[in-house]
C-alpha cells in the first residue's frame, strides 16, 4: 500500500511535536526522508541554537539521502542563523525532492528556501498539510509577523461562567485530570502570566509539576506592588518570576526585598496607577518571550481582552453550578457595547477530559 | 437476526416521544405487540383523555394479540382515570408476556398493574431501557412523585457566560438553527417563564412558531406591573398569557386593561415587593401546569437557581466573547457561598448544532 505524502507529511509533524516547549523563539519542525518508500532519516528541532530538523533528518540518512525525498513541516532556512542555511545542507545531499507543508513567514526566508532548492533542479512540492503545519505554529507565526507575543486565555469555569463564588472561593472548579492538563498547557508557553488578585486569593506557583515538562518565566501584574513576600511564586528555585508595577519610588524597600530573593521588579506605570499592558509586552518581547498563557482573574483578562490581545482561548467547562450576582466570570474589564460587534471564536473544539469540558478556539477581532 | 427484547423496547420509546408535547398531565407512553417476531400492533399515547398506548396496540392487533408479547414504556395502569384500567385490556387480548421499561411512579399505580397482570398468569418482565424511559418520561415522574411542576432553564450564553452586553444588548448570541431548536423546546413544555426585565428588553413573543408544534402557556413575573400594554406577549390569540405580580391596589386600571386583553393576573406578594416564587408554582400546579421552560434573564434565574428550584437545563453556547464586568450571566442571585458547596450537573451532553454548542444536564441540589 502507498503511503500518501500526507501520511508521510503527518509523521514530520507528529516528529516537530516532540520538540514542543522547547525550540522558542524557533518553530517546531519535524522532517522526514524518504527512498523507494522506505524511511531513510528522520528528525525534529529539539532547541533554539541546536541543528534543524533536516540536519538532523540527513545525519540519519548519510549517503541514503541521495535521490530521496524530503518532508518537511517548514521551508527549509537559506539564511545564517545560529547554524548554517539548511538549503546548502540538502543540496549538497542530492535530494531529488522536496515536499514542504508551509512557507516560512519569516521575512529573512519566505519563499527564498523554496527558490533556492528549485534553482538548484530540485522538485518542490508545498502546502501538503498546510492547516495542521500553521496550527503546529501558531506561536512562531504570530511573533515573527507581528513582533508580538502569542497570548492564550486559560479560564476554568462552572457551566453558569463564573471563575469563583461571590465570597471568591475557587477550589476547585474542575476535577483532577482538568487541572494537570491545565498545568501542562504551561509548558508549551514561554510565560505565564496572572495578576496580584489571582496571587492574593489562591497564593498559585504556576508551575507545571510534571516530569520532563519545563517551568516557564512567571509574570505578575501588581500595580502598588502588594504581593505577600511569601507568597508561593516569589521562589524563584522553580522558575524565575518578574513583577511588573506601577510608578515606584526610588529605594522602595520591598522591590530591594524582592531583588535579594532574585525576583526582578520593572516599573511599567499606565494611567490611574495601573500597570501599562503594551509595554509589558514590550518588555517580555526584548527578553524573548514569543508565548504568554494567562491565567488571570476577571481584571487581568479584562483588560486584555479590552485591548484585543489574545489570540487563543482555552476555557475548562465544569459541569457545576455556583449562582451569584457577584461572583466573577472569566472577562471582566469594560466589553463590547453591541452584541453584533462580539468577537467571533474560531474552529471552536470541544474535548471532554473527565467531568469536565475543555473548550479551544481562536478569537478573531475585526479590523 | 433475532430481535431483541432491547430494540423492541426502544421502538416503543420512539413510538411513545412522538406524543411529546401534547400528552401532559399524562406520561408520554409506547407500545409495540409483537407475535412469532412481528409486529401485529403498536400505538401511542397522543393526549390526556384519549385511550392510553397500550388500547391503540391492542386495537391495532385485534385478535393477533392472543399469545403475544407486549413492550410498553411505563407500566399498565390498573386504576380507573378518564380511561379504564389498561390491565384488563391486556388480560382479556389473552397475552402471554408483558415487557415492562419501568414501574408507574403513581402512588395509584406503583407495582399494582404488574401485580395484576401477574395474578391473572401473565408473564411480566421489568427494567428494560429503564433509564432511557425515565428519561422520556422525567417531567411526569417529578410532577407524580413532588406534586410540583418540573423545571427546566434555557440560556443562551457567550463563550464568556455572557447573556447580553453591558448596554442589555442580546441580539443575537447564538445562530438560527439554535435558535430555531430553542423555540422547538418550548413545545415539550406545559408553560413557558420569564421575568418582565426579559419582556422590556427583548418583547418576545414566547411562541414555538414552528408548524405542527404548540404554544404553551406564557407566564410572566412583574412584580409592580410595569408590563406595557403593547407588549407582543400579551397579544393571547397566539398563546394564553398569565402575569403574575406582587400586591396590587383594588381596581388597578391597568389589571382590568389587561382582562380586556385576555390575559390573567394574579397577585402573589412575596417578601421586599418581589412575587413569592413557591406561590407561583403552587398556582400553576394546580391550574394542571406539570412543566416550566424558564428563559429568564440572571434575576430571575438566580431567584429559581437559589430556591433550589432547577431541574434540567439548556445551555446554549456560541462561539463569542463580549466581555464586561457589568454583562450579566446566566445565574444573578445570591449564589452558593463555597465552591466545594457548587451545585452538581448531571449527565451533562454536548451537541454541535450549526456554530453553537448545547449543553443539557441535570443539576442534582444536595440535601
Amino acid at each position: 500500500m502507498k503511503v500518501t505524502d500526507e501520511q508521510w507529511m503527518q509523521r514530520a509533524i507528529n516528529l516537530a511535536r516532540k520538540g514542543e516547549g522547547w525550540t522558542s523563539p524557533n518553530p517546531m519542525v519535524g522532517a522526514v526522508i524518504v527512498r523507494e518508500g522506505q524511511v531513510v532519516g528522520e528528525g525534529y528541532h529539539q532547541k533554539a541554537g541546536t541543528p534543524h530538523a533536516e540536519i538532523h533528518a540527513l545525519q540519519m540518512a548519510g549517503t541514503k539521502a541521495l535521490g530521496g525525498t524530503m518532508y518537511v513541516t517548514l521551508e527549509p532556512c537559506c539564511h545564517h542563523g545560529r547554524t548554517p542555511p539548511c538549503t546548502d545542507a540538502l543540496i549538497k545531499a542530492g535530494l531529488k525532492k522536496v515536499v514542504v507543508a508551509m512557507v516560512d513567514p519569516n521575512p529573512q526566508v519566505a519563499g527564498g528556501g523554496i527558490a533556492k532548492l528549485r534553482a538548484a533542479g530540485m522538485e518542490v512540492v508545498t502546502g501538503v498539510l498546510e492547516d495542521e503545519a500553521r496550527v503546529l505554529n501558531e506561536v512562531f507565526i504570530k511573533q515573527i509577523t507581528s513582533q508580538r507575543p502569542f497570548i492564550a486565555f486559560k479560564s476554568a469555569v462552572t457551566l453558569d461562567g463564573k471563575t469563583s463564588s461571590y465570597t471568591g472561593s475557587s477550589k476547585w472548579i474542575t476535577g483532577e485530570e482538568a487541572r494537570m492538563v491545565g498545568r501542562q498547557l504551561r509548558h508549551r508557553y514561554d510565560a505565564i502570566l496572572t495578576g496580584i488578585g489571582t496571587v492574593l486569593a489562591d497564593d498559585p506557583l504556576l508551575t507545571t509539576r510534571v516530569p520532563g515538562l519545563k517551568d516557564p518565566q512567571r509574570v505578575i501584574l501588581d500595580s502598588r506592588l502588594r504581593i505577600p513576600m511569601e507568597a508561593q511564586v516569589l521562589d524563584t528555585k522553580s522558575a524565575p518570576t518578574l513583577v511588573f508595577t506601577g510608578e515606584i519610588a526610588d529605594g522602595e524597600p520591598k522591590a530591594a526585598l524582592l531583588a535579594e530573593k532574585g525576583v526582578e521588579v520593572i516599573s511599567c506605570p499606565g494611567s490611574e496607577g495601573q500597570v501599562d499592558i503594551f509595554s509589558v509586552l514590550k518588555i517580555l518581547s526584548e527578553k524573548g518571550i514569543t508565548s504568554i498563557l494567562i491565567e488571570g482573574g476577571a481584571q487581568i483578562q479584562g483588560a486584555f481582552f479590552d485591548r484585543e490581545l489574545v489570540d487563543k482561548l482555552y476555557v475548562f467547562i465544569a459541569p457545576k453550578l455556583i449562582g451569584g450576582h457577584h461572583a466573577p466570570g472569566m472577562l471582566g474589564g469594560m466589553g463590547i457595547a453591541e452584541m453584533g460587534h462580539a468577537v467571533r471564536v474560531y474552529d471552536l473544539k470541544m474535548d471532554q477530559i473527565g467531568t469536565d469540558f475543555l473548550l479551544t478556539g481562536y478569537p478573531e477581532f475585526g479590523g
